[in-house]
């Protein structure tokens, strides 16, 4: 079986981009804001939504299981106030448990946590615990700097967070730290905010105890994790330089990362550098990058081809990667 | 010859440390701000600061030309104003102008940019000129971000950087694209900040036409590129998304990459996807990792081991990462 732990909702009927069109556009006064009831899409709209693009791509790649969240640069916690990101994230959450519904072998969901600039993250809890009691999700994507670029939240390893960690712990789900668009002139979203989040959180928790306050705290870095891998040697010795553990010690048992890199060598210095135990495999489809590599001529974001393609790894360590990781990091995920 | 484009004068006398604190303490009272010439250090202190640490380590691992610049972590353009920062960048300037009158054979200059957050980077052009031509000097090292963390400031390729650029491209001098300490929580000096300018500035330079309106600039993006090489797949579809020329034609004239990446399958990484010409040898010694790696049982900065242990590199291409392509990137260097 083949889990792609990292899918995002980025084909949603234009209705949904239309409500929060007139979400925003009532910024200003509140009373104006549309319902939620205001947003009709029938299940046919979400399966055509998902016929032609993400399940194709399953069928056409040979993937099974998509780990499924609301798209990520749609979040954009940094518009409006808690209230707002509030209704938005339910909607979004709403949408991708219909996903699930009407498709259980191919999608189990991932919410969207309603984050706010400045404001604490306790207050996402409510709707963590919606989303896995009741629709059944399994994790959820946490967004390191709600402000869209301006980086004024303090780093994840901050006691701001513990709440919504300790929350994450009885609950049993992990996080995909995964920032939205960037409302930064010098960050362009998909090219630089992505990839700099996903190391800055590396640095993050490779500088605290974290995980000695929680160790079973789970936390996936996407984007097979920033600059990470590339500069595996840089983070090792930045750990030593400091006395702090080795990397495996310190926090491998607590972090991951995807195999979302969308080019062959790529993949092989992640799978060279990083324990295997700590892979998971994604594709991000239908997301940052949709065209086909002349160089190749598949889809860049096609990453199962890469991943096969590395002869000198094992059958049971390809498992890990497809199946066996995902389960263990995503505990909720059920057996079939 | 082995010229290594990424060193820093991390190793200078404790008195500019000293004179460095008494400007910073003076901040709100300007007249007592110390005088450039109470910083007295002489020419033994100099030696003695180098050849324990610098020189020892060209000499023990068979480097020739560091082209030098002051502290990067030091140059805190988000201290004080632009007087403060011209004052302090004269200083640091005129130091490593010492070390390579001191070591000709050793050391050329590359200078620190008195910017300062929010002032036009034309205030800069004057110091670039006197480390030019009175010192001799071969670059600058260009902070995109003098707000240490917030960046505030518009891409490097807005208009706002162009009066600069005109004068680099007179001078016929390259800048090194090198952010300085991070005042910002969120990020790690070394193992965030660095790596998520440099992945930021290059995805900047992606999405503009910069180089169309000037042909001959040239930057260097140091530590590897950042996340770039590591992504390159991503990168190349993403331009290609955009309906953007290939990577080649769109920047690979003008966008160049050190080799500071700390162990082996980085560096491997780094030179298969990366065409050999974009490549410039350097280690950024003495930097970021100072300590030896057990897995090696060498210096994690040692690029030269990396690079020199990835056997399917011809010796042509070997010399223009060593010497060839610093010579193109930084014409000011003189021919022995």
């Amino acid at each position: 079986m083949i889990i792609d732990c990292h899918g995002h909702y980025t084909t949603a009927p234009a209705e949904v981009e239309a409500w929060r069109k007139l979400q925003v556009e009532a910024l200003a006064n509140p009373s104006q804001a549309p319902q939620k009831a205001a947003l009709r899409i029938s299940d046919d709209q979400i399966r055509e939504s998902l016929e032609g693009a993400q399940l194709k791509l399953q069928r056409e790649r040979g993937t099974d299981l998509t780990i499924f969240s609301p798209r990520a640069a749609s979040m954009a916690h940094h518009i409006g106030d808690a209230q707002v990101s509030r209704v938005w994230s339910e909607i979004c959450n709403e949408l991708v448990h219909r996903c699930c519904v009407l498709y259980p072998d191919n999608f189990v969901g991932v919410c969207q946590l309603p984050q706010s600039p400045g404001v604490p993250p306790a207050t996402c809890i409510a709707e963590l615990e919606r989303c896995v009691k009741e629709f059944g999700f399994v994790g959820c994507n946490l967004n390191p700097d709600p402000s869209g670029g301006h980086w004024k939240e303090p780093p994840l390893t901050d006691r701001w967070w513990y709440p919504l960690y300790e929350n994450m712990v009885e609950l049993e789900v992990p996080a995909m730290v995964h920032v939205s668009t960037s409302c930064n002139p010098a960050f362009h979203t998909t090219g630089a905010h992505y990839l700099n989040a996903d190391t800055t959180a590396f640095m993050q928790f490779l500088t605290s105890d974290l995980f000695k306050d929680f160790p079973t705290l789970k936390f996936v870095i996407p984007h097979g994790g920033g600059a990470a891998p590339y500069h595996w040697g840089r983070f090792r010795g930045l750990a030593q330089d400091m006395k702090r553990p080795p990397l495996q010690e310190l926090l491998l048992n607590n972090v991951f990362f995807d195999t979302c890199v969308y080019h062959r060598p790529g993949i092989e210095l992640l799978l060279k550098v990083v324990p295997v135990d700590n892979i998971l495999f994604a594709s991000e489809m239908v997301g940052a990058v949709r065209g086909i590599d002349p160089e190749t001529g598949y889809h860049y974001d096609d990453t199962l081809r890469y991943v096969n393609s590395i002869e000198w790894l094992s059958e049971a360590d390809r498992n890990k990667i497809f199946e066996d990781n995902a389960r263990k990091v995503y505990p909720r995920l059920e057996r079939d």
